[in-house]
């Protein structure tokens, strides 16, 4: 009987914010599996996790390297390797947990995974987080969407080259790792009367957390997890 | 000392999908608010927020309506008597744990809220949940995106008319509200080249729980909460 693998959402950063159901599977799991950036490097998921879930005798911390990189070569040298470590486990019917940053089908490590199911030859099961999308809203308290509304995220050098269209279809707009676009950004946005209706939340639900109007000056380190989320319409009367 | 209003999210219907903060608000809160969508109808979020959090002694549990119509006047009237009642609590120092479904932010009657915080003239803390988007993800185990993907949420009936568009800019399309939609959403997406990429989730991690692919023959009951998650490209390899 081979054993199960889950991706589990560990939330955005803020150890409560991990679901009850995430917790019993990491308290419960053989093998916690983390990704992290570079060997010996550490991962956040896995500090989010045992945050939340604490050390359980016996089990087995499995981390993984996934480098930042897009070298197709160096990312599918790295995840056959991290198939085969997960892969030995299932098959010995050990179940795994492997942890993802927010929800594990939201630009996530685990989508490699999940891409290589074959492979892993296992049961997959996903265990929904609370995603960066929705911790950024909270912090801004900036509505994601109302009534008929449209949402679209994106990575924002990729909102950049098409932002008319994307004011023109949807009421809002969540643009993830904007750190470095900040004044594009706020360029583009004053461009489209929108400089107003943006803000800017750095690092949210973590104890770095900023959260300031994209009009007003603001300087996030680099780094630092960065959105920005606009609101293309004026809120109705109500 | 004027109470907290806390916009607590209790995600889309397992009870174990709850995050351990909402379930430590819940607890302590004075006054758990909830909406219904008729006098004398349940709340779904509330029979979450109990089965995950359970009753506490002495709790004041404070049922607002809000009618599910499109009539401005009844609603505008429905949600100021529900501003009235909570801001009653909080004027007595009482902090209120409004409960919604999923996210708070995500189509949801807090918005309404948020919307009138003003008149409610108190501190406004929303706790993020785990959204119906990531639900049905996880359900049907469907990327919502990877790498410099770009996503699109929006109610069904609206993408319609507006496929070819989505499709070009978009990887995933999460379309919501889709229950009396999905024989147009069939023809559309046939028309488009995506049927075999489309799934119908209803009721997504809820006891009626339903996954299909989109081609295949789908009947869900009305009422349920039914959406399609399209990925509008084939995988790359990896």
């Amino acid at each position: 009987m081979t054993g199960i693998l889950y991706g589990v959402g560990v939330g955005p950063g803020a150890p409560d914010l991990v679901t009850v159901r995430a917790v019993a599977v990491l308290r419960r799991a053989p093998v916690i599996a983390a990704p992290r950036p570079a060997a010996g490097g550490t991962s956040l998921a896995l500090r989010i996790a045992r945050a939340a879930a604490g050390e359980v005798a016996g089990q087995e911390t499995l981390e993984l390297t996934f480098p930042m990189t897009r070298d197709p070569e160096a990312r599918r040298t790295a995840r056959a390797a991290a198939v085969e470590a997960i892969r030995s486990r299932l098959d010995d019917g050990k179940d795994v947990a492997f942890v993802t940053e927010g929800d594990p089908l939201v630009y996530s490590t685990f989508l490699d995974l999940l891409a290589s199911s074959a492979a892993v030859d296992g049961r997959v099961v996903v265990v929904p987080g609370v995603s960066s999308i929705t911790a950024v809203a909270a912090a801004a308290r900036v509505p994601l969407a109302d009534g008929d509304d449209a949402l679209a995220v994106l990575p924002a050098p990729r909102a950049l080259g098409d932002l008319p269209r994307l004011v023109a279809g949807f009421e809002t707009l969540v643009l993830l790792k904007a750190g470095r676009h900040l004044a594009a950004l706020r360029d583009a946005l004053a461009a489209a009367g929108l400089l107003e209706r943006a803000w800017v939340v750095a690092e949210a639900s973590r104890p770095g957390e900023r959260i300031a109007r994209l009009a007003d000056h603001v300087d996030v380190p680099p780094g630092y997890f960065t959105a920005v989320i606009v609101r293309t319409r004026a809120p109705e009367a109500r």
